[in-house]
């Protein structure tokens, strides 16, 4: 595991949670996983059998966390009240890394994981006291679940002004919900307590962007059918993703969040540090995929035409280049985290946009090469690298796709436009004078 | 589906099978995937139960597919007397790329299919009469499968000097086979009937290539053992590839092939032109995996900030590079196949390790494109590119990885090193003569 | 050099031609490439002065083509009456490919140089008998050369409706033009006599298209000044790249090729199979570039680290990569030959747009990794390598850039759409009835 | 130009010198290229034309300059008593880049230009009181330039235990120095009066690096001929870069450095911090190739097809993914600057190897891109991309080729090895002791 970059400096308390952290994850979760791969147990492909339990290993290991003070590290510093570190998200950004080496336990047994999250953040920043008390409180504790309803299926989801999901008033105090949502995480975990969902109040509002709402439904409010699960590559109980039906479901109108027409920026807030939360995980599973190579490199008994798979330079440079590409992209987090603690989440556009695009497709790189190293072995449930790429692949949709960031960070860039050709005349007007003769 | 180039000329024979086979993997084999899928079930993962029960699918598809004159079409024009439409590579490399698209079924139909291709290969080149009556007859009738038991666990597998599995006689008339293989394709097929073994007769030999030798074992020989069933992301019965044990197994020793210390050879044989068979079928998955990324850019519904997908510039250069990837690589395998009629395996060394090194390389990044193109529903169940990608991850292994190939092309081109040398310093005399004012 | 890829079969006829053509270009043109440079002589960076005398040794190299029957292979054999041997497209890319090693004398010797080729076709095609009698018979003699003013400053040239240059009539039966042209190759060398101009006849005609003409110009007309020679990293003297202004430059009405707003029509045709020279050429230099990488990792003198630079995987692999892409790039660049040679141009589209695509990036990438492994001697004037790139990288933007034939590309490709849609309906109702028990 | 990334802090002394130089880059610097470049003149190409003028136009600006405090940044602080403001390695990173902007100028202009900052290095390192006085007073005072010869031709450059230059006493207290250099930066610079040599002393010597050592050789020493000027793309005088030979060249034995046979130890002083000047300065020129990308993307009068080319997505997604690399880039060159002031140069390994594997190709790349979309213009001399296309190719091979560099990142990861085995397997261990029941 690479060291924090030097030009990143850890306050004495920061670095005490990390080393404590770092000894969790290494000596607990990631031997851990194979207990809860074992405790799910093998259901069948496609069908709800893994979801059916939750391993008792989450419970041990969320005991452990907060015991050890590495629950809720997530919540910044500014949210006064609530049971965190307080951390910058630059600091958070190294402690989260050390969750991502083991991503299917460590961000889960820290409550650090997604939705989960941004669920608690909307609802520290957004949340009525009732609702705190109903739903913030029990999820600061561990006790539950959140999934969040957006993602409609038949739709470009990268452009969230397409929600077709209907909330209406039903003038009895009631919201009633109409809908289909699918990709919904944590939507079958038999732990999840709180759907929290983003439908249209106002399907027909001229201004684009206050037709949308937030509500919270309660996860077994009629009407609600878990309609199938998903798989990506695999199928990844007891979080997994899946399509859920919404006919007729009603929740009191004292459920809405912030506001009618409100969704927008609710939305915003929610994804406020939490965008970049997926790339600093993936740091540390990149980190993972390439110790796997390293070890696989290294193998004494693998000695393909009788060497040691390191000495052939063709491995050295797969080593080299994903050496390369991991740390220049956990630099780039930490600016991105950085820039969000110095400048707010709208100062660091730029910064989160360039993390969104580069942290996945190195993480999908160093995987592809640390398979390839492995030979078929690689791609099989030997080893979690295939799991890992699955995983990875995602990663280049979530919170959208590339092409909608890289898009951004063009769009900023060409702000520059004007001001560079003001800049670049400048320098031929001041060459004019020089030419005249004129001294420096 | 893009036209066979204009450089390969076809027969009327072959256009006409062509014109057939495209119609019977439009209409039969791609609509019958989905059929195939559901008869399979849904068994555990991990587990045999995918593997219990022959989908009756198949075998309506493959009685279709002799009735229609498809069968065994793979079998090169220089074994006469065998029930075989006698093409050419080249030609095959035409049809075989139609297999591919439907490559779940096509290559099975046909019984054109890994490893029973290669299986039917060596019987036909080095097998006993007795032999090719008690398996070849009835593998060419498509009446049973076969698996190829080389690779071994925990060895680097694309050296095949490493095996350790011992063949050894027992003075009764019979060997004793004692090893473990594993990616065991069709290993554990119900309608699988014959194992063909790479073992070491003579571990001990001082040539290395001399150690090993080839011998045919019955499936339900006594010690033989399927220890587990790997999964390539899914399982993929019941083809799949599993797990091998074999304690103190014996057969007679006239079931060695060719003879003790052969082994070498008949994998030479045995690869002779079914070496670029994936190829040969990858560019087709390329060219279904590129229609539906087409499909999905041009997808009504699907209008992310107004537009089609197909109106984003990236979009496009994500369909002109995998168009102008695939139609590149085609020509290099109908190159390879080119080469083989003409030169022989041997004098195709080059054209047959660009293939393999080339295209699942694009199929992979093809397949990618697509999958970003869709969204998260492309590496979901719901579409088959999250299983079209795991078997193009794993084509890069198969046949030896990459690397293997790259080093070999490498190898011939440096050959071409003296010659140069030679021609270069003839120009520079030459220029001498010249700068002397002699003319031309 | 890679001998012609099997599956393209030449005449007895092309065969001996070709083997002429090869002895020709490695023993006179290759060792005469430095005779040129010396006669040429050291002008003054962006100065006329080596473009002052015409290097002797082309004419002694182009006397002794025409003696050996290489003169004006391009011309294909559609045209009769004209001193070419006739050949195909295709066949003419097995040739151009060879005159591509020595792309700086070879094509130029054998009349094969641009622009020239294009005019003489504009020429056969188009011309009035005396436009040909002053202008084309002595072009298709070696004794003029020709230039093609187009391309204007300070406009995007990749759109050719943007031109500005005016041709008036004055009445008097003559045109005026007026009007500022660069990157005209051709225009300041010693021996050009025409040039051959598209300008706009009608700039305010309402179709785009018919605002365009094309007139023939005497070299020496009054009115003509040539600014400045360009710099391509250096300057290529005599061909060279020049700025030309014209001021009232008058010709007779007699000059016009083909008739007034028939500009778009003759540029077509200009551009016919001569679309594809430059790809076919470029395959020849890239052959030329490999070339030089295995000699400087096979030269025994250079042993960094005790190796030669062949035993570096690396190298292998720069090497094995360039061999993959050249021959899959030559494959593409013959495909596209043998479809105009078939469908004609515009039947060819696709063809011609991947190869103008792949062939220059292939190029520039070849000669970049030949340019590494020498060292920082691979930029210098030690090596052609240096000037080799120059070359490769113009033209990636020679008859249009990238991007534009990429755009071509993916919209031929999406013309697919609607039929994709229907055949893949067809799978899914095809599969409904099988699932309804139908049999195949 | 992009800021400071906000995880590196600077201090207000630095805060301030940047803010003057970068006053002094964007208005002096730039500005002045064109007087510099017409001050050069046009000389023959490949003749010594250009070398024979110092450009009166530098001596103002290094009066300037130095009159600003600009002067000597790069000496680091711990070197006491010199004039030079005291920066770290990651402050002079900042400001470095700043310089690179105006690569041609700047660096020279605030006398931080290769090689005399090394020279200046070595001799403030290794100089006595004689040589310091004699040499360094003046080159920190900018009244002289040096020349460093230690490339040799026909060797394989980046092992520096092949050179053959002789370095051997007369017994008169001298050394008499034969070979022949090349690649000689300033060697025909009309300023230069040191030239700082590296030769062997005892090629027999068993240790391989106790063989070399260093000299310092007055410019106009008997012995010694230019023999050429060598090109890179284009000449570059006054700098440039010539090929030197040296016949019987005395020198007294006090010109030796540190001692005979300590060549390696000089060398490895000399690149201390110096290491990543390149890479520094590189980001500026990235930074300068993406202005002037954006500046020709925005350009309202190139309208192809009726749109700018900024709106075509094409173009943003040049413009974004140079601006995710250049980031990332300059990140790294930070962290490499860091790790060299935090750990000394030799704890900084591998983050030296990274910047300097990274930047160059990031620099080349960018260029390429912004000469991409100027069309044609862009490889010409209208633009200053050509001559920093040929500065950024080079730039892959000073201090040794991208290969060296990264075998040597492969080398430090693979150290790692034995450490990961053992973590590995104790996640094994640990997962066992939790599968028999031990709480956590």
């Amino acid at each position: 595991m690479a060291a924090t970059p030097s030009i990143v400096t850890l306050s004495p308390k920061v670095q005490k949670l990390k080393s404590i952290l770092e000894d969790f994850v290494e000596n607990e979760c990631i031997p851990a996983e194979k207990i809860f791969e074992e405790q799910l147990g093998n259901a069948k492909k496609g069908t709800n059998g893994r979801f059916e339990r939750y391993p008792p290993i989450i419970d041990e290991l969320r005991a452990k966390a907060k015991s050890l003070g590495l629950f809720n590290m997530f919540l910044p510093n500014h949210y006064p009240g609530y049971p965190t570190p307080g951390l910058s998200n630059l600091e958070y950004g190294v402690l989260c890394e050390i969750l991502g080496r083991s991503t299917t336990l460590a961000p889960l047994a820290c409550n650090c994981n997604a939705p989960d999250t941004g669920t608690m953040e909307v609802l520290v920043k957004y949340g009525t006291d009732a609702q705190k008390k109903q739903w913030l409180d029990r999820m600061l504790r561990g006790e539950i679940h959140s999934a969040f309803l957006m993602t409609e299926p038949n739709q470009a989801s990268s452009d969230a002004t397409n929600i077709s999901t209907r909330i209406e008033k039903d003038g009895k105090g009631n919201y009633v919900i109409n809908g289909r949502k699918w990709w919904i995480t944590n939507g079958n975990n038999p732990r999840t307590e709180l759907y929290i969902l983003v439908g249209k109040t106002a399907p027909d509002h001229p201004e684009k962007h206050r037709q949308q709402s937030i509500v919270l439904i309660p996860r077994h409010t009629p009407g609600i059918t878990i309609v199938r699960n998903l798989t990506v590559f695999v199928n990844d109980a007891p979080i997994g993703h899946c399509e859920i039906l919404l006919e007729n479901v009603v929740v009191p109108v004292e459920n809405i969040v912030l506001g009618e027409g409100r969704g927008f920026e609710v939305l915003q807030g929610r994804l406020g540090p939490g965008r970049i939360h997926h790339a600093m995980r993936a740091i540390g599973q990149a980190e993972r995929a390439l110790d796997k190579l390293v070890l696989e490199a290294t193998n004494p008994v693998k000695r393909p035409f009788g060497q040691l798979k390191a000495d052939f330079q063709k491995v050295q440079w797969d080593i080299a280049t994903s050496r390369m590409e991991i740390d220049q992209a956990r630099l780039l987090v930490f600016l991105a985290a950085d820039m969000i603690d110095k400048k707010g989440a709208k100062g660091a556009l730029r910064e989160i946009a360039m993390a969104k695009v580069i942290v996945p497709n190195v993480l999908q790189r160093v995987i592809d090469r640390a398979v390839q190293v492995h030979g078929a072995a690689g791609v099989s449930g030997d080893h979690e690298l295939a799991e890992m790429f699955a995983n990875a692949r995602t990663l280049r949709f979530v919170d959208g796709p590339d092409e909608v960031h890289t898009q951004q960070i063009a769009k900023l860039e060409l702000r520059r436009g004007q001001k560079l050709h003001k800049a670049f005349d400048g320098y031929a007007a001041r060459t004019k004078v020089l030419e005249q003769g004129k001294k420096l």
